[in-house]
């Protein structure tokens, strides 16, 4: 399990990615799956993401994202975003899916449907959204865990300008907002040779026992 | 690397605990490292962890959260907590904390901390309860993919009155906000027996190539 702890200790946020190093297809789709895998809250999957391989828009990114190099020089760029809204039949399918994935008959879990929609219709619309973004704050963890354990660099970025991203992206026809991005690929060699140790409080600052 | 997939394939939210089986303590040291390695916006770490053991302390919880029994089963539980606020001190004793660890002389980074300073203070004192609960996520992430990682039972809950969490925990009083709460330990074996499998979206309908 020392292994486990040392995967988190050497990851760090990469500042110069090595455009020549691409991640092999059968680590994105790794990472992909971790992302897929995460949970949310009542399973409701508030969480998307764009994979941006179009090197034209990413430059356009770049240039939304005060200029960070990362935008364009790491080998995958992915913008994880949250939908804006739970309509009453998003939460109705994502319980269809349940049932046909559990083997129930259809409207096995009506009551808890309801039960559902009753606890989202009661959020305002800004509650849904902050509470969409936390959900994929746990993706966005669960991806930087699965590069890690792959010994593959990342960086999460939220210094960008929301609305542009929404309209390079075409986010809002989506019914999707930008929460962060993560690059994805491999350090400069300059940059392994040259790392900072890890800053964090002390366990003590950190934790409280009760 | 199968292994990270299926470690988080098998992981599930614990409905009912086995409150005879206890998580050994050199497994929570771990759990508690993964929490306090996790990354945050800026590294400005606004997550705390209150690790609540006391037994009367937990039956006061339970109430606050709808009875769940997860709350007095589980083996442990950690209430993730973010700072209300990110003062200016706060900020500079940060930078202080990462001159002293990188060798730096003091006030080496004045010049980002003043850079921090103004973003942060640009903030809304809701824009960064929301910005810190995000963060916190991200911890919550790194924490059930440690428990995961040890074949150690989890449950995420959201489901709790906050303000009756402030005021049993004194969290007020520490500048704490109560976000998300996870329980930790074993499930009870009848449970672990009838599993039902994972549901999640396509992998289709959850990314987006662009």
């Amino acid at each position: 399990m020392s292994n486990f702890l040392n995967t988190l200790r050497t990851r760090h946020a990469v500042k110069n990615f090595d455009f020549s190093k691409k991640v092999l297809n059968e680590n994105i789709e790794i990472i992909k799956e971790s992302i897929r895998l995460s949970p949310s809250s009542y399973n409701l999957m508030p969480c998307r993401v764009i994979d941006v391989q179009d090197k034209g828009v990413r430059r356009k990114l770049k240039a939304a994202s005060y200029n960070q190099g990362q935008i364009t020089e790491a080998s995958h760029l992915f913008v994880f975003c949250s939908l804006n809204t739970l309509s009453q039949d998003y939460i109705q399918k994502i319980n269809h899916i349940r049932e046909d994935i559990e083997g129930k008959e259809k409207d096995f879990y009506k009551g808890y449907v309801e039960f559902l929609q009753a606890i989202v219709g009661g959020k305002s619309k800004d509650d849904i959204m902050h509470w969409n973004a936390k959900q994929t704050y746990i993706a966005l963890g669960f991806a930087m865990m699965a590069c890690a354990s792959l010994s593959i660099d990342s960086c999460p970025i939220e210094g960008f300008d929301a609305e542009k991203y929404s309209q390079i992206l075409k986010l809002a026809d989506k019914g999707l907002t930008p929460n962060v991005v993560l690059a994805v690929g491999y350090a400069q060699d300059e940059e392994n040779l040259h790392r900072s140790p890890k800053v964090r409080l002390d366990t003590s600052d950190f934790f409280l026992d009760i």
